[in-house]
Order: structure tokens, then sequence, then C-alpha cells
């Protein structure tokens, strides 16, 4: 079963917005076992939507459209298919009744009769009641083609296919789909892949390599008749990566170098502090995106210049002057002072270079500092020498690098 | 005259590679004054290729590729696009031997003949030379349709075809687009449409609001003959603008709230402090995301705990109780002393519940410390109720409105 996602809106195609939709939609719909033929975007023209929605038909037995945000391109959309379809629209006096519903409840915008058309839907078809926004979407098949139609912003059309359409849609293809990611840190792409080479061959479950900003990843694919018949596939290729590439192997789906550290420091009763110079509070910042942070997370200074580092963690000038400002020693003594200073269990201290330009510009210390067995404050430095390849990959790489030897450390690993 | 961006790859297919390509293609065509009428993907299949090709022949004038990112794909591209065309592929001397130097140069990758093929273009075709890499680029018409094919990664991509494409086909439309972007915070997205409604139906310049997190944007899009036609027609719009809403813009074009008052305070010879409490880290990570923010950035403090805030600004606990940690006086007390500390001009101070969930959620306070005219330090607090629209959403509304307040007492106005 083949599927196509059409888009419709001026501003994806004057490049305003990105069509980052089409992509969410696509995993979605891979996860189904259908695969996505096509994505054609086309603007806010009936005259091209139609000819876009006859070549679909040609080549997908489903097709996902996504409209404009107003309701006027909503209507576009839903007039243009039915009317390609050959079905009229009809009000839904449950959808009519609900959007009467919202606007009653009381929002800043006022009801006007217009906001009804949204309530028009293609007759015949299984209605998928929105309850993130106003526009319900829709489902119906008409010739051998299912059509869905998702309306709105993206924070109401995923969650909608997601729930609504998926249900529907699921065992059209006769078979299932199912990804699960690995994600490593500390071990290069093609490093991770010639450890993997044999598995690699595989295809089912395909397993293959990706790289992201100083981390990489590894996915497997099983194709099978039922979700259990996936997992059955994946298991155990799972279980033979972790055998071979175990200590790189930092997270799982959607995790990140930031929630592994801190899930680590929950389960341990643990915290952090950060005392930041060329990252300049993007170690904290990452920490702090993820809610309930602030049980682990002690707190940080952001020590960019000099002197912040002598007034913040008083460190003394002559000591920076010897050893300059982006050293082992300083970074080191970083760490150690944060951690004490906030009263952590691990203290974390990055100096650096991160550019543009500059003769060292990628060289950066990262250092943890924690408390040993017998009470002594232990550390380690890594040195990184990242080249100038964008000052946001630089920050990037050793903030990874931090949440890396936090982890380590954490796991009982060497750093 | 017509434009479609014609992307080849399995992986944009599964979802697993966002199209970011084509949103900023279509921006720099836009610009060339053709109107982009289709975005379309299809995998790595020659038959959906090669009929995309024929489907885009018929609605538009131009042809723009993006491949895939190994040699294979560029081939598949190359090879399809020249046998649609009817012109054979010739081998280019001056590539081959460009070639072989880039892998004599040494990389760390070992040269195969296969390499080769990537100087095989189309007979008669343009060659867009690219320096960012090895594959070039090539432009060609043949029976009114020009075709411009683009190699490689987005960072080669992008950069050949503005420097190469862009010089060829500027003037092909016989006309110019240029637009103007105006920054504005404190001013809602309606409010903002209401006072320009007049402008706004005006067709050119096309005027149009945009809304984004917590701030908002008009672009202002102007069409001609030429640039300085454009130029013509933009100037006195954006003057009248500025003359209604001066005091809510704060930069044009790519400008940022954080680059906006990194400048005024690069222009004052002034610094700025941050202590941040539930953006941990956010005002600080976009400050030096800008290279050179350690001119003007003191340093700062993520006290996201309560013991962070005794600690790092020496609170009192008492002080604390007394107020609320959640509190005017607290995020006053916070700017001050950050600012003290760190010996800066300004103090920026933020404490609030950044959710999810709780009582509060989205109630944030917002503090900016300064020097007043008599030695005495100044201040002012803006409380934010932003509700339960997601964690981020708070944190970077609560960073915007620092960034505001530093801006608006950078330029003497009122906070």
């Amino acid at each position: 079963m083949k599927a196509e996602i059409l888009s419709v809106g001026d501003e994806l195609l004057q490049g305003h917005t990105l069509n980052s939709d089409a992509s969410e939609l696509s995993k979605l719909i891979t996860e189904l076992g259908i695969s996505v033929c096509c994505h054609t975007v086309v603007g806010d023209d009936p005259a091209a939507l139609r000819a876009a929605v006859e070549a679909a038909r040609g080549r997908a037995e489903l097709i996902v459209t996504t409209g404009g945000l107003g309701p006027t391109y909503d209507d576009l959309t839903k007039e243009t298919l039915s009317a390609a379809f050959g079905l009229p629209l009809e009000r839904n006096a449950d959808e009519e009744s609900y959007i009467r519903d919202c606007f009653a409840r009381g929002t800043s915008f006022q009801f006007t009769e217009n906001n009804l058309r949204q309530a028009d839907l293609p007759r015949g078809c299984t209605v998928l009641h929105n309850e993130y926004g106003t526009a319900p979407g829709c489902l119906f098949e008409c010739e051998g083609t299912t059509v869905v139609m998702l309306p709105g912003p993206p924070r109401e059309r995923i969650p909608l296919f997601r729930q609504k359409a998926m249900p529907l849609l699921r065992g059209r293809s006769g078979k299932c789909i199912r990804s699960r990611e690995l994600h490593m840190m500390g071990i290069g792409e093609s490093a991770m892949a010639e450890r993997l080479s044999d598995l690699m061959e595989g295809s089912n479950p395909v397993i293959a390599p990706y790289t992201r900003t100083g981390e990489c990843m590894v996915r497997l694919t099983a194709t099978a008749e039922s979700e259990e018949a996936c997992e059955q596939l994946l298991t155990p290729a799972v279980r033979e990566i972790q055998a071979r590439l175990g200590e790189y192997i930092y997270g799982y789906n959607d995790a990140t170098l930031e929630s592994a550290v801190l899930e680590l420091l929950r389960q341990r009763g643990m915290t952090i502090a950060t005392a930041e110079s060329c990252t300049g509070g993007l170690v904290a910042k990452r920490l702090t995106d993820i809610p309930g942070a602030s049980d682990c997370f002690a707190g940080g200074v952001n020590v960019y210049t000099e002197a912040a580092k002598c007034s913040l963690l008083g460190l003394k000038q002559s000591f920076i002057n010897e050893h300059g400002v982006v050293s082992a020693a300083v970074a080191d003594k970083m760490a150690r002072r944060v951690r004490k200073l906030l009263r952590s269990d691990l203290g974390v201290g990055i100096t650096g270079w991160a550019g543009p330009g500059g003769e060292d510009v990628g060289l950066v210390y990262v250092a943890l500092a924690w408390k040993g067995a017998e009470g002594k404050t232990l550390s380690c430095v890594r040195r990184l020498t990242l080249g100038d390849r964008g000052r946001d990959r630089v920050r990037i790489v050793a903030a990874n690098n931090a949440f890396d030897m936090a982890r380590r450390c954490l796991s009982g690993m060497e750093i």
C-alpha cells in the first residue's frame, strides 16, 4: 500500500514555513507499514490542488492532506477534494454544536457564521473529531482511494492523526513496521558501523547508522504481520548490539544525553552543578529543558569572562594567568569549586574557545568533579580539539562531553 | 515564470530527514521574482523521478532538483534528468581533475574510480563548480525548460545555488522581489495588525503579519523591475510602520531580541549579568550564541533551587520564605545582587513556575536592575501570567521579556 502526503499552503512554497508536518506524518505512516511514495506541496490554488489530487490518485492508495491555517484555506482543501471525488459537503450537526460550544465557552475570538463551515464534511465520511481545535478532520474512501484530511496547525494535526486516523488505518497494509533507536556517545559513526557491519547486512530488521552533532545513532526497523512479531525480530538484534557496544549506548528512542544523566541522578538521589565558560549556559539550559530538573540540578554559574571566574568561583587571577584561561587546570578548578559552592554531588567545568576564528578555536577542556570512595574529591578532564567547524558545533559537542562524563561516572564506568 | 523544486531521497519520505532545503531554496527563488508553484519529493526510484520530471515540465519553466547524499543518489538524479531531456552525460575534464586533486590533497576517504562519475554532466550544460565539495552542480536549458541540478549536502547546495545559479537566473522573470522583516516585541499580533490595517490593504508591497512565541513580525514584500525600484516601494512603507509602531520594533530581517540587546550594549560599552531560576540558563545561552558576546556578557548564575539562590546570590532563606520564591521581591533582589556580584551595568533576575502543572504554572517575575542618574540602583519588575501552554513557551517568553526590558532600558524608553 502506498501513500502520498499533499500539503497546501502558499507559505510553504514561499519558504517562510518549514514543512515539518510532512516528515512527522511520514514517520507515522511508515509505522503503519504503508510506504510513503511522494510528498507534494501546492499553493492556495484550487486548480493546482485538483491536478495534484488527480496525480496522487494515480500512484497512491492513501492520500493524506494537510491544509493551511485559516478557515479559508481549509475550505479550499475540503471543497477541492470533495469535488474531485464527487462527494458533496454536508453540515455535521455534532460538529456544528461543538464549534458553537467552543465559542460560547469564551475565547478571545468573535464568533461568526463563517466558523460553522468548519463543520461541513464530505458525505459519508468518518469524522475525526478534533478536541485540540474547532475544525474536525475526516476520513473517506472512494473508488479504491482512502483520503484523510487533517485540519489546522501542527499541534492539532499530529495528535489527531495519531489518535483518530491511525487506529482506522492500522492493519490495512497487512503488515506492521516498528523501529528502535539506540543512541550512542563516545564512538564515531564509522567505528560503530564497522562493529555492526555483519548485522547491517540483514534485511529484517534493517539496521542503519546515523550521525548527529558529536554523537551517533543506530536505527533498527522490523517489518512483520503484527507488533508482537516485530518485537520478536527487534529484541535479539538490540541485545546483540548492546553486547557489542553497550558502554556507548546512553539511551533508546526519544532519549537525549541530558535526559539520561538526569535519570541516573534521580535514581541515585544525587545532584549536579555547572560552571560554564564557552558553553555559556547551554549545559544548564539543556538540563532545565526537562521538567522536574530542579530535583537534581543544584544550579550553575556562567563565567564567560575571567573576571566572572574570579568573582563567582573564587579563582585567582594569578592562577588563570599561570595556566591560561583555556586549560585543564582551570576547567578542573571550575568543576571542583562549583561543586563545593552548591554542595552538589557532581560538578562540571567547561572552558574553551568556541570561535569563530582564533588560533586555538575548537580547543575545549571539560572537567567533572565528584566525591571518591574515601571522601576525597576526584576529578577528570577531557581535552577536545574540535577545530573551526562552527561555534554552535563546538558548544554542542562540549556540552555532550560533559553529559557523557557524568553518565559514565554515575554508571561506575571509566570516564 | 514558475518554478518547481524536486527533491529526491528515501530519507525524506520516511520522515527521518526534514526537507529544510526546499524552504531555503523557495525563499531564494522567490527573491528572483520567480514564483514556486510546487514542491515534490520522491524516493530513490528512477521511475517515480521520471514521472515527477514529466509532471514538473508541464507546469513549471524552472526545475530545481536536490539529490540524495551519496554518489549513487546523485547518479540517479543526473541520469534520469539527462534521459528525460535527451542529453547524454559526458565527463567534464576540469571537474575530473578537480575531484582527483581533492582526493590527492588528502581526506580521510579512499579514492575510487566511482568518484569520477561525479564529473559526468549533461552535454552542453553550464557547470556550477562546487568549491564546498567534490560533486558539481549544473544548469541547462532544453525545450523551454531550465533545469538546475544541485548536489550533495545542504551546506554545499545552498551556497552553490546562491553564488552560482542565482546570477544566471537573475533577470529571467523580468521582475525582482525584495522582502523586509520588522520584528516587534510588546505588542500582540492582532493589535499590530489593527494598527496597520490600512497599509495591509495595499498590494505592493504586500504587508503581512506573523506571530512567533511571545513576539510578532510584519513582512513587507515588494515586486518591481529592479532592486532599486523594490527599495523605493519598501522604504516609505517601512518608515510609516516605524512612525506608528517604532517603540515595539527591536530589529530588522535576521535580528533577534538577544542580538538587538547585545548591539545596544556594545554601542554603549556596557555589560549585562543574569540570575536565572525557571529559565535555567536560557538567557545566558541565547546571549552567548552570538560570537563576541564576552565583550558585553559579564556572566550569570543559574539558581534553580532556593539553596542556590542563597549560596550564589546571598539571598536569605527568611526573605524567600516571607515573599515566596516566585515573587517580585525575589526577582528584584536576584537582579540587583547579580549586577553587584559581577559589577555589570545591567542585571536580570527571573523567577517563575515553568511547569508543566502546578497551581501557578506560567507565573513569572522578570526583573531588571541598572544604575540610575545619581548612582542609585534602579529596578523594574514585570509580572507575567503565561498559563499552562508548555514549559518551553513559558521559558522562551520569560527570556524574551528580559531582553525586551534591557532593550527598552538601553534605548532610554519606559520599561
